[in-house]
């Protein structure tokens, strides 16, 4: 079964803006194009940002499956260097992107994104199967965050007004130097704002543009809204973004999107616990005390064989995060159970799915030794594949305050490994 | 004894920042004002930015202890909101910081630095210890990470020519929208920058500029140098400052800052070892191959109790990462006599102190039971003193190919657990 990108997936804030422009779709035929061929020269160096790491997969990556989960974007063209064709090449096959173009870009930003553009009309034999679109998206591969309501609330505005661009308050105060390094002028804040991505142009309008525009500013410049002003006559609708716009430009700014991502992930998770006795309590209770801190707790109290569909279900609608509830640590059949429902729906080809082994009896005395190293063992093998299997022995007391305690510390746990993702915790086993 | 803060002060990069700046000082005497008076309105509400918690510590302590570990700044004001001023002394009790005044601030940012300045006056009978400085420097609550290097600049600048700011290059291009809401023009991102703090003045220029300026300004406006240039006829210097002086204004920025500063906590290492045998091995290899992820990394291969001013001085070298390594699980005298130290030298004070005790022998029967039981008890003793401490077991093995497998899987471990400072850990035994 080919990876299936869209299905699974997942956005800061998407909530919001699934219900509010989940519904409505552009009355035009709508393509992207993502420049992405920066050096990274502000990260100091080494590997281009849109290629940097988050939770294993390539910040390119995160912004390509924010643009092709919305249905109404035809196409999408990713414009890289030349250098990182065949990178960006298999990218996209590994995580299964869809409706996506690797296009060869020029130098500079302009100059690449305009090979993106070319790579829409029909006269371009290298991608004979792309459809010039009346709108075209452009959006930096480096700002991951993308909603469907600001590329809606652009491409409607582009229909409109033949440009349109998403634009911030200032953070800073702008200023203008003189020759001397001094302070010439200060600008007022309230009048001016910062130029963010997305922007939306009719596709003739932006094309035309940058066929016109000089050699000076193809290699200089960097705003297209100012492109289609000056060439096309046309001036863009602004359109206030949310601040999750933002562009990855400095290695603080990854550790800040890997951290939403991460936020983002925790929002759902699903408790499976085919037990009895002492453990159907503890699974309530830990359900109760999860739900104080997650948003969406769902619980199924069958075996995983027996609940295969409603499992696939509960991947379906993002849910990366699942606690199995056993008896003995050496009882691993239900998280095998899982694993194998996991691995057939790939739901961790984008995302590492966490799956917490919870043990109760931990009289056996040969606990640690056998039982360690079965899940160990697992956990070792399925890490591979995406899949991150840590184990927590919970110390059942009969003592309804204690077992509070108990439960409490367990949940702070969960919520810990499940939010870090840390691969370097797998096939450990904690103790509440 | 009282938390002493500048001991222990630690800073992003702070490396290059000694080097260039450390012997050089100014020849003026020279205060700064620190504006915390901000709601935290686009942080979404809750909790103003400047008391979010950073490793369990206010953002504003950070800033402080950046300030106040420079010995050629006399005075810190501290400028809050009328609410915040108790919580403000009790963070600077708590803390330890000195040479530091909390001030009543203003309802807007220019009141709150004016009414800064004016506890330097004379005449000002609610901080009658305070002298006015010939250099004032003003600096946001809410940028931690400002190096002694770009203060000194700003302040002999202004030394010169009576003002001075830390500028950026621009991340995003500027626009001017029309009336409509459409872009009107954008600004040539070559010619203008953003103004970011610190800044200095002149502490008369400074002063007099905020009491001739209008209400309508000091309600309004935000850019002191433009207050400098406009009623005290200054144009001010402008410096090109780090990338590190961003303002932290969004919860992504929290993270980021979170993540950098606990990068640079990862810094330095030092092992313990007071072992024999297998365990002098181990100890060698884990130096070795430590030092391949961390800059620093110190052994010592006699007893914590011997060795005691040797560590105290490692302490004060900013050194909060000690792993200790012992033969038996059960054996945690090394361990405390640690704690021990770390607790006479208050080096918790500021930054939680990660303490891994590593062991060796596991083939004793009650191993897991009695052991982790003492090792769990004394975690969550000391994890009241901000004191984080772990178990990691070493499976010690004859073959050296997979000594050094378990070696390099410890070395995961130490460094994941010295990176994140994840309470909720503390106390749990690893394996490797």
């Amino acid at each position: 079964m080919e990876p299936s990108a869209t299905d699974f997936s997942l956005q800061a804030g998407e909530g919001s803006s699934k219900a509010e422009g989940g519904r409505r779709r552009p009355a035009v035929s709508v393509g992207a194009v993502l420049p992405a061929g920066g050096s990274g020269e502000r990260m100091g160096g080494g590997t281009p940002k849109q290629f940097c790491a988050l939770l294993g997969r390539p910040l390119v990556s995160y912004t390509i499956q924010a643009v092709e989960r919305i249905s109404w974007i035809s196409d999408i063209v990713v414009v890289v260097s030349q250098e990182n064709v065949e990178i960006m090449k298999s990218i996209i096959k590994k995580y299964g992107h869809r409706r996506t173009t690797v296009v060869e870009g020029g130098v500079t930003r302009h100059r690449s994104i305009f090979s993106g553009l070319n790579a829409f009309m029909k006269s371009n034999h290298s991608s004979p199967l792309l459809q010039k679109p009346e709108v075209v998206i452009i959006h930096d591969a480096v700002r991951p965050f993308v909603e469907e309501d600001i590329l809606f609330k652009v491409v409607t505005a582009a229909e409109e007004h033949g440009a349109a661009g998403a634009i911030r308050p200032l953070v800073s105060t702008v200023i203008a130097s003189s020759a001397d390094g001094c302070l010439d002028h200060s600008l007022d804040r309230a009048k001016y704002r910062a130029s963010e991505m997305p922007q939306a142009f009719l596709f003739d309008i932006i094309h035309q543009a940058y066929h016109q525009c000089s050699d000076y500013e193809l290699d200089y410049g960097t705003e297209c809204l100012h492109l289609a002003l000056k060439y096309s006559k046309t001036k863009a609708k602004l359109i206030e973004g949310p601040p999750d716009l933002w562009k990855v430009t400095y290695k603080r700014d990854l550790y800040a999107a890997d951290s939403l991502i991460k936020d983002t992930m925790l929002q759902q998770i699903c408790i499976i616990s085919n037990t009895k006795g002492d453990a159907t309590q503890v699974g309530f209770l830990l359900h109760e005390t999860l739900k104080n801190h997650v948003k969406v707790v769902k619980s199924t109290a069958t075996s995983v064989s027996e609940n295969a569909n409603h499992l696939q279900n509960i991947l379906l609608e993002q849910c990366y995060n699942f606690v199995c509830i056993n008896n003995k640590l050496s009882d691993l059949r239900e998280t095998h159970q899982l694993v194998q429902i996991l691995e057939s729906t790939n739901a961790s080809v984008l995302y590492p799915v966490v799956l917490i082994s919870v043990h109760l009896d931990i009289l056996e005395n040969d606990f640690f030794s056998s039982g360690m190293q079965s899940l160990t063992k697992l956990a070792k093998e399925i890490k591979k594949k995406n899949i991150l299997l840590y184990g927590l022995v919970m110390h059942y007391r009969k003592d309804d305050v204690k077992l509070q305690e108990t439960v409490d510390s367990s949940v702070s746990l969960i919520t810990a490994l499940m939010r870090d993702r840390n691969p370097v915790f797998v096939g450990q086993i904690l103790v509440a």
